[in-house]
């Protein structure tokens, strides 16, 4: 089924403690569109980007099944721009520079094609931005909000507007405890939940990842890794494979949340090996295919 | 099959944010042999209690058919006392008294009876009386070892010494750090595994526990718990289930060792739920059949 995303897309510079690249094509709308792309066909994307982007940039997506009609391409603008480093533990980063250029007027408008999509993700960018995108579509049978405590801190009132109109809500533990202000990550989902998102997802890190649901709660375990290379893009991939997996499956239930918090944490853990979108562009279903069945055995209990 | 546990036998102070209680029944060799006996027959115990410790404490384990002919009962002595204050979050906590008494100058002597037993779990006491104790049986089936940051730091060699004689070490997140010198869990493992016991079990609190064997690793969730009433024995009460249900199995192999985990899990669920072992005491075979049969949903995935 069709699956519209609207999300950032950016050149980052990143630093970490064993390597630097500069320009590394990224953005929440890159990363959530290349990863959803392993599973879902009519993937339709929503951003803007500047003049500076450049076909060789743009053919990316195309070549991979993306429709980009929905991207703006802002004549004589820069695309957004983020530069930050690692620290040692990979956890932590410091942002050096945030350049928003063409972002900071960013009007998202959803073309006519787009309205009908059935599964919709909400990228991290502003919620203000985020709410427009739902005015401006038929009902979808599934909406994926990503944020993070940039959001939380700055932008509460406009972020609990947005959260009442979506189904689902993926964000890491901290910011969790941040949105609920409650440090037990049960209690926590409790309040969240209240607050609109009926589905959602906490992100773990290395601790995996939980689902809350109607249905009661799905623990996923983390994919074993000994070294991460560059944590950038991370969650945006679990947001991808999570609904990329869904839009494909075409049914939102119990059992398919639980394989797409599989399938999100298989994205995510590939991501991480290179910088930006670089495993990604070179990963095959077959791979993906591997790491979901390492998934599925890093918990299995025979009957 | 038979399971031998040495430990401490202790009277607890303890102090949380919202109770408080004198004289808990307590200290590893309670919780483990307590917890054991939901699932194997034939435990039999070794520690020391002063004169104090009186005829009522030591039926509650003859009530539970634990064999305490070899709990030394010292003339005169006093029991070993511990007392403690929990901090808000229920993770760390201050120690304000130990008072060693009998068990400062305790020398285990294993029973003739005992010596052929085939399951042995040393509770966490000094490692040099740990390794006592395998020096004074036959080899057993299954070596499992408890130590906590006090020996790591205060007899790194000592503990090492253990360690080689171990099939299986049980630790938490921050003790595996320390004593691999490594940050990552995943290296950890291996540093840890290659120090003697191939079977390795890291316990993560609120994030379940990892289970390292040489057929991979084993995910165990948490159990989603919104309060936690007192910690106290809950690693001892997870050793306890975990032995206990492989002693009941006779079989070590990867499909009982994920098994063994859950219930080492959700007999240190029920632990917290009290002071000490009283939750224990009024525990029935039923919940703890519910309870284990809640961590298998919390990870399952239909096939």
């Amino acid at each position: 089924m069709s699956l519209l995303v609207i999300g950032s897309l950016a050149f980052d510079d990143v630093e970490t403690p064993f390597a630097k690249q500069q320009n590394i094509l990224a953005g929440s709308g890159t990363f959530i569109s290349i990863s959803a792309g392993f599973f879902a066909e009519n993937i339709q994307l929503v951003g803007v980007v500047g003049e500076d982007f450049g076909e060789k940039n743009l053919n990316l997506y195309r070549e991979r099944g993306i429709d980009i009609s929905g991207v703006q391409v802002v004549a004589g603008g820069k695309t957004f721009r983020w530069s930050g480093r690692y620290h040692y533990d990979m956890n932590s980063r410091d942002t050096l520079d945030t350049q928003l250029n063409v972002l900071a007027d960013f009007n998202p408008v959803i073309p006519h094609a787009y309205q009908q999509a059935k599964f919709v993700c909400l990228g991290n960018i502003d919620p203000v931005l985020q709410k427009s995108v739902l005015g401006q579509i038929s009902r979808p049978k599934l909406v994926v909000c990503d944020t993070m405590n940039f959001w939380i801190e700055g932008k509460p009132k406009e972020l609990q507007e947005t959260l009442a109109l979506v189904d689902a809500l993926i964000i890491n533990d901290s910011e969790a405890r941040q949105l609920s202000k409650d440090p037990n990550l049960i209690k926590s989902a409790r309040i969240i939940r209240a607050m609109g998102p009926k589905i959602l997802i906490i992100k773990k890190g290395e601790h995996g990842a939980l689902l809350f649901t109607d249905s009661g709660i799905f623990s996923a375990p983390a994919y074993p890794l000994e070294t991460v290379f560059d944590p950038t893009g991370a969650g945006d991939c679990f947001a991808g494979g999570f609904i990329g997996y869904l839009a494909k499956a075409g049914e939102v239930n119990d059992q398919t949340l639980r394989r797409a918090v599989l399938y999100g944490s298989t994205m995510a853990s590939f991501c991480v090996e290179k910088f930006g979108v670089e495993r990604l562009l070179d990963l095959t279903p077959l791979e993906v295919g591997d790491r979901f069945q390492s998934f599925l055995d890093l918990s299995k209990i025979d009957d």
